[in-house]
């Protein structure tokens, strides 16, 4: 198995996204391919006494900058870290591609060059998210601003299958994203997409979730429009972060708060872990012929090797001939 | 000044609503008419030993259910303690009404009984939310589920007059929420709405907000449909409650955390207090011809008390007038 990386996506490239290559082959033991300017790639392991002789390099001269308009991924930009690392997925020089780069390159990127797996109407970005229950997956997280009731109806399916196959949960409930939980409630696109989901075969539909409930574990897989999607993701983060900074600054007030904090230190050390939503590796772009994982852009070593990891278990599932057979069968939602 | 109070709104009524009045009246000497059931709320005060002499009873026979249809508070329902209540506003007897009923009821029954400031397309739900930093209002929390960009126009104009009349900023900060900062980011009803704030007149537009950052305190006013708008604020309330819990969880394990918890007690307390988004009161009503506020369905007897001060502030501020003469103005941007 190998899996090709983008060396030069996201913030803390390439040395973060090299040395998280280095603990996935030690962990996982798996075949790595990095994409970019070989010699930068080699200067950077040489400072830094990383050895990177276990990895194939697949040549690209230039970086896919995030403030390029995605879809020159097609055009003057292919030639960059991220359109190299598709192509060489694509024409089956790796089993997955993981990138840290541009989230609008990649999908346009894994929606053109990777394709869609036959019957997809459009590819979706899931977000596996934890929660004080149980983790949970968010499809899309912003992949497809505007959507129609049968596209939300496909995010369902895939999101409830991604639950199933490889994250292990038997049954998942399937919970539409909404301002509550009467069948009536939320945009007219919505109440539609509420009475389709209700009568579709092959998943468990649980009826809308106030978004309220979303945090405290009250469904396996929450439904959304890419826009919406986004707005759940980012104010789960930002309030996430807000309240424990908040609360951080108080046990670093005086003294006597820092001793305090050692009788709770290894509760919250639990707790970060337990959140920590970087153990889930990066969205998973579902619905394309090949596993493509965007991991977050600010990813370090932990985050890319978890990645990594993700992009092995989305192979080993077997998931994406599942999608595509289930499209075969005809049991999409057309 | 005479404040309207609807006595049987919301889950805690009507002990708690007369208990807020109370002390409504003993630390803001306003005079206070309840409505509702004349019997029932003597029995409940006398029940609790608590003095309601001071307040003037408005008979109303039944109670605005949250199951019924909104609309029917114009029509079967208008003799509930909350038509009642609107019915009295509109006519004079009391300067604004307060109630923690049915979200709908009230503004189908603020709309259509109060009814709207001459030019105001839509009325909007406002709510005054806690950050890091200091306090925001989100317009519109949920009125509209469905908006037009020169509803969400209003919505500016109107959010920033309420922050600077009523809360007292100086130019606030009125930004848009999107999934990017970007001007071209968004459906295409936002990327319309970014392009006429830009240059709308007699505001201090700072262009799109991330929702991430919304917690951080880095917009004073932040417009949003009320679909987003609902699905904001209720991200945050509920991703606020699940991290909270989870700490104070880690503090409840055993004794030794038991006792960490007084080092950093006062800081705790203090942090509770900033994040207290009931001290703010309820979400007013904006864009109607009297002070509307609706108070949180779980209100206590603090939130509600801090409603009538809302309602105290609303009308000593003059909001209605400047607004009332904006739109005469024809500076709305229509």
């Amino acid at each position: 198995m190998k899996i090709i990386v983008d060396a030069f996506g996201g913030d803390n490239a390439p040395l973060e996204i090299i040395k998280g290559c280095i603990e996935a082959k030690k962990e996982l033991g798996v075949d790595i391919m990095l994409t970019g300017d070989r010699d930068k790639i080699e200067k950077c392991a040489k400072d830094n006494s990383l050895d990177i002789s276990p990895f194939a390099i697949k040549q690209a001269d230039t970086v896919f900058e995030m403030t390029t308009p995605p879809t020159e991924i097609l055009k003057s930009k292919r030639g960059t870290s991220l359109g190299v690392g598709l192509d060489a997925l694509a024409s089956g020089e790796g089993d997955a591609f993981v990138s840290a780069g541009s989230t609008g390159a990649l999908l346009v990127g894994g929606t053109l060059i990777v394709k869609r797996i036959k019957g997809v109407k459009r590819p979706a970005l899931g977000a596996v998210m934890p929660t004080s229950a149980d983790p949970f997956i968010l499809v899309d997280t912003g992949a497809n601003v505007e959507c129609t009731p049968d596209m939300l109806c496909q995010f369902a399916k895939l999101g409830s299958l991604y639950m199933e196959k490889i994250m292990g949960i038997a049954s998942p409930r399937v919970a539409l994203a909404n301002i509550g939980t009467e069948e009536t409630k939320g945009t007219p696109m919505l109440v539609e997409t509420y009475k389709k989901l209700n009568v579709l075969n092959g998943i468990n539909f649980t009826g809308n979730i106030e978004v309220r409930d979303i945090a405290f574990g009250e469904a396996d897989v929450v439904v959304a429009d890419g826009f919406t999607g986004n707005v759940i993701i980012k104010m789960y983060e930002g309030v996430a972060k807000s309240i424990t900074n908040q609360i951080k600054a108080i046990f670093m007030k005086n003294l006597l708060s820092k001793l305090s904090y050692l009788g709770i230190k290894s509760g919250m050390d639990e707790f970060k872990e337990k959140m920590n939503y970087k153990k889930y590796g990066g969205a998973p772009l579902i619905g394309v012929r090949k596993p493509v994982i965007k991991a977050h852009g600010s990813s370090d070593a932990y985050a890319l090797k978890n990645a990594i990891g993700q992009a092995i278990k989305y192979i080993d599932s077997g998931f994406i001939d599942i999608v595509s057979q289930l499209m075969k069968d005809g049991e999409n939602n057309d």
